[in-house]
């Protein structure tokens, strides 16, 4: 009996029953597991050949027999950085980009706040205060430089371009063209497009490749009063200059949904950095119906590949971590 | 010699050169002021057939010779209450509906702090917290009711259209179909569409009808946990039942770019109330390009109109105030 450990919170009835229907065409058992199962998982996770879940804990307890581990969340770098963490060395680890219309909608909100100075508003705001002199931004006729072009990316893309933007550059390690983008570079010409990014949002997985890669260097290749949002990873960003640039007003602002480390520790210069907008990697979560659905969807459908012995759509090369 | 009193700040060189351009091309001769130079506007306004402002104070000081009042702001409340504004008592006034793009870009800004619950979460970031299990909501697959169907409500339906929201209902006096509505209904059948509003976003004039459209009886129409959104005029709510309904949580939250009066005594419940996101009447102004242009271009155009006696097409009804 070719068995699947599900261990999941997020599942309704309709979910379970869209697992089991596939899972049973294919030949497969599934069994479901809420996160207060974390015994009964482990016990049945060691005749288990599929575990679909997001549970580095779990994972640790399953067996060399372990042959897929479907992680439910977009980010693996987790996963990719403790080798230790697969008894099989071979076992194939597959993520789920489902996250791409939920964290684009915390991209344009938190964009929208920058371009129109909320932070500067809610502080007048708080005090009781009326001023409305602020001279603001918009994304009608505004370019924007989109680091990382995968589905967060391009989800980001799409709705600014309905919104009037006048140019949407991607970067991405090929550079290949991509529709939502009105061009694709390599990610090899960081430098030269940051001069001419006023509006810049980072939307890249936590790699080897992509540790630091806006540096205080960087940044400093930024024009003067731009603004930076990250939804992808923390290590992405140097945080202290940023900090600092924020301080000092060479940027405009900037918004981090995303650091490093999560929480940040308390005496951290971030909490206090002028025109930051600070949310504790709320972007992408399970609360969505689309989300969910999405999740599941892609399970299923990477169920059907695997059992066909078809590539898996969501594999990971867990070397390179993406 | 035809006269053109334009007292205005945001013009910039390109825009007094198309004014002058449109005027000489129509027998009319403009003359310039900045807001520092009321005086002189004065003095010239006594010669002028037109004016092109937005200074109630200026106009008091017209003759009665003054045909016709461009004002430059959307919202002409202000003129249409005090009738001894007017020596002539058939000047036309029109004004500038340039500001739906700038508005919607407001509305959709608050709406998705709104929806994915930002004042909570900038609650507990301002106290370096660490929290991310609120449920959110998202425009994607959400129902939207937008009271008010001009140029500012059908910028924001296009927007959360392109967003993917699943149904956009408008309410307008006429109640006739627009483009970018699923279905637009008479404001007559405001109480049957309460019930099932989820989000609501009023973008209405100051007018006699819209005074307190939202009083405390219909608020309590809307279903638990409703969000309500204003960027028209702050009288169109009962502002006390509004902040006891968001203190008491029968609605999930509101956004009032809008109050009654500007700026809101310092002991007004409104500062305090749940889940409101207030902001000091600042989503239009006159510092993007794009707004400065489509205001100058509709001046320029009813002048043409103007002076071949056509329609202008931003005339107000100075008795209906609308």
């Amino acid at each position: 009996m070719r068995m699947i450990c599900v261990y999941q919170e997020f599942l309704t009835g309709a979910h379970r029953a869209q697992i089991q229907n596939t899972a049973e065409a294919q030949g497969f058992v599934p069994r479901f597991f809420t996160l207060d199962q974390f015994e009964e998982a482990k016990h049945c996770l060691q005749s288990c050949e599929v575990l679909y879940a997001h549970s580095a804990d779990l994972l640790r307890e399953a067996p060399a027999s372990l042959k897929w581990y479907c992680c439910s969340y977009a980010g693996v770098d987790p996963y990719c950085k403790d080798p230790g963490l697969f008894a099989n060395p071979d076992c194939l680890l597959t993520n789920s980009s489902c996250y791409g219309v939920t964290i684009a909608e915390h991209v344009v909100m938190v964009l929208l706040m920058l371009l129109r100075r909320m932070p500067e508003y809610e502080e007048v705001v708080r005090n009781r205060g009326w001023s409305n002199q602020l001279p603001i931004r918009s994304i009608r006729d505004n370019a924007f430089t989109i680091l990382g072009t995968g589905d967060i990316g391009a989800n980001v893309a799409e709705r600014l371009r309905g919104m009037g933007a006048s140019r949407i550059t991607g970067l991405s390690r090929s550079g290949r063209a991509q529709e939502a983008f009105d061009e694709v570079l390599p990610v090899s010409q960081l430098d030269q497009v940051l001069p001419r990014t006023r509006n810049l949002i980072m939307a890249l997985p936590g790699t080897a490749e992509t540790a630091h890669i806006l540096n205080g260097a960087r940044l400093a290749l930024l024009p003067q009063g731009a603004y930076v949002v990250n939804v992808g990873r923390g290590t992405a960003i140097e945080q202290e200059p940023l900090a600092e640039a924020l301080n000092a007003g060479r940027l405009g602002g900037a918004a981090l949904d995303v650091m490093d480390p999560e929480p940040l520790p308390q005496d951290h210069p971030l909490w206090t950095a002028k025109n930051l907008i600070l949310t504790p990697h709320v972007s992408g979560n399970m609360t969505l119906g689309y989300t969910c659905d999405r999740n599941v969807e892609m399970f299923c459908r990477d169920l059907e590949n695997y059992a066909a012995g078809r590539p898996l759509r969501g594999l990971i090369d867990r070397a390179r971590g993406y």
